[in-house]
């Protein structure tokens, strides 16, 4: 799939699963893939400077239209220049819809064909957000790709609430495709596929927006609270209906596990706050999985966090001075927790690029599997649900 | 005055003031003085890397005896290399002697000819220092520059406390410099003036310590909440009776406009945490004062903070980015914010001392009051309260 602003090229692909690595050309620079995509939410990667996200590997950064449309608001950032600038990132970014947020963060009022009307979690103010709005306002934010309105289902939901909602994201996607028309060519709107978790409707979401005229396409409505053995299902049933030249990115994903199995299971690219959340609160990532730096047994370990690790944390300073900045709350620590755990997922994603191009990702794989002790599913519940009470303060 | 280990060399002096610019040579490197220097309380200038520092001219960081030896310890400090490695800044280092935190941070139990009892401020455990051991300590961490115990008179307080906590501060000097000979040579250890608001005391103290052997000299006691010109008068009393020929520390003062002043009542050497701290609320430093970042007239602003100022912040990022960064509450303000105000400091330094060399120093001064708006005495008070009861949380 290729225009004058975006190509797609698929380099190789695994003969056992649906692994595939390629290169994404876009007008701030050229993506290699699978790729992770750090979240800047509010137009900056927590703690994190582009300097450092460049020197990290990243090569495409995800920012959140909902909050930055309610705040600096989308029309002071084109007169700014437009994202790139004002938030001095010359790389490729990503602008989700704002549909999610407005199901999940701020207060829906309304919900009908022509679109959403929601309260701002910051103000009460009433937003109205259509499938042509959305155009408008990621055209003024200026970003490299580009997702339309779409309906993300609740978990669980009724067969037919989930099917209303795919039908109208299918709507809603040739709204935007027209709408977007309007507004900068050198922007590239991705498809979104619904169709909670149905296996008929997952397979049908696939195959009617795999035809839209769109170069890429998200896979929404997964991580939103099921298990994950639910959520590689419903992988299961999109992918085989899924165009093989369009690169696929799931939405919202990418714990380190969750990387190496999507991979597997046909994803191309991946964006999810875990791994800048997680090191907020102590969590960094190790070759053997999660630890808590804020552990007691870090105290006095005079090498790095993760023996190997060429991130600027584990260069510069020894676990036991993480610790102690974890320990006393100083905000450098967010810094360094955040560099690392960004740089072990970019490196894990060139990993599984080698594999793939190398043959060997299913063993890679298995081998990662064996060694990550991954964050298990009771946990994982606690985490979101504290995760959460502690936004509503 | 100089050994192997330390010495200080006056490059010039101003005719009409007390102003002089030096080096100063330290084990890690040389100090141009005039100098400001950040306080990295924890071994860390609080949301600032090491190398961020550097990039801002900082040649000479303090840090708290009295926070790291509570917390991680001053023996684990030693075992993990010192404070140097420690924090991965391979600059000079100060460290104080933890005997204004005792007073002001901790609770102290009992104050006797031996030393002071008080109780951590982090859980409630007790701690004796001493003199004697206070040098252990700041042995541990391994600073260039060391500080010996003294007593901080609290203000206001009456002349006879003034005596006897300046003449107890004599002879724990002496006693101070007795135990320093015990460890490690290429510490430089300074002597504190003390004296309270006392003219007479304050010459007393001067001359004193003035003649003990120590390299350098710090004046303490001051910017305790005082009105300004009351430590400003101190310093008339105090800078005519020390030795010309070793560098002089202002200790815990540092706003730009007491750097312009203090320099030319012949102080060689500022510390202070109000750079970054006033940073984290908001404030930051221009030509004309101090503004707040937050106020709404910087929501739009496509420009620098401030114009021709080449810090980080400054040259990558507009005033309405920081002002969104501010306003979010978003981690990478604190960040922009410190580096800014930091490289503010040493600029200022770095004209005053050239100021001194080029014998403009008068002139650059009486232009400097004359444009720079400072936060006025009430607005200080205010703040200062603001953060004594945010710290009391």
């Amino acid at each position: 799939m290729s225009s004058s602003y975006f190509s797609f090229t698929i380099e190789a692909e695994c003969s056992r699963t649906w692994a595939r690595a390629g290169t994404i050309d876009t007008p701030h620079g050229t993506i290699r893939t699978p790729i992770f995509m750090p979240v800047g939410t509010q137009a900056t990667v927590k703690s994190v400077s582009p300097e450092e996200l460049g020197a990290a590997g990243v090569q495409i950064l995800l920012a959140n239209t909902y909050h930055l449309m309610l705040r600096p608001g989308s029309e002071l950032i084109a007169e700014l220049g437009g994202l790139h600038s004002f938030m001095h990132w010359d790389g490729p970014i990503l602008t989700d819809s704002g549909g999610f947020q407005v199901f999940s963060l701020g207060h829906l009022r309304k919900l009908s064909e022509e679109g959403a009307v929601f309260k701002s979690h910051l103000d009460g103010s009433a937003h109205l957000l259509t499938p042509e709005s959305v155009m408008r306002i990621e055209a003024e934010l200026g970003a490299d790709i580009i997702l339309p309105l779409d309906i993300c289902a609740a978990y669980p939901c009724s067969p037919l609430e989930a099917q209303e909602a795919m039908e109208r994201t299918h709507r809603w996607s040739e709204r935007a495709l027209e709408a977007k028309e309007r507004y900068r060519p050198e922007q590239t709107l991705f498809g979104i596929v619904q169709g909670a978790f149905e296996p008929v409707l997952r397979e049908q979401s696939a195959r009617f927006v795999g035809t839209l005229p769109f170069p890429g396409l998200s896979i929404g409505g997964l991580s939103v609270g099921e298990p994950k053995q639910m959520m590689w299902d419903m992988l299961h049933y999109t992918t085989p209906a899924l165009p093989r030249n369009k690169p696929r990115h799931l939405l919202g994903v990418g714990s380190p596990e969750d990387l190496v199995i999507g991979v597997g299971l046909g994803m191309d690219m991946f964006d999810c706050v875990l791994p800048t959340r997680v090191a907020r609160h102590g969590g960094l990532f190790t070759s053997h999985g999660r630890i808590n730096i804020k552990a007691a047994r870090f105290r006095t370990v005079h090498g790095p966090i993760q023996d190997g690790c060429d991130c600027y944390t584990c260069r510069n300073y020894s676990a036991a001075y993480v610790h102690h900045l974890a320990r006393t709350e100083e905000q450098l620590y967010y810094r360094l927790g955040s560099i690392h755990n960004i740089r072990f997922m970019l490196c894990l994603a060139n990993q599984l690029r080698e594999a793939i191009i190398a043959g060997s990702y299913p063993a890679f794989r298995d081998e990662f599997i064996a060694c990550y002790i991954p964050t298990s599913e009771a946990m994982r519940e606690a985490q979101r649900e504290k995760w959460k009470a502690a936004r509503r303060m």
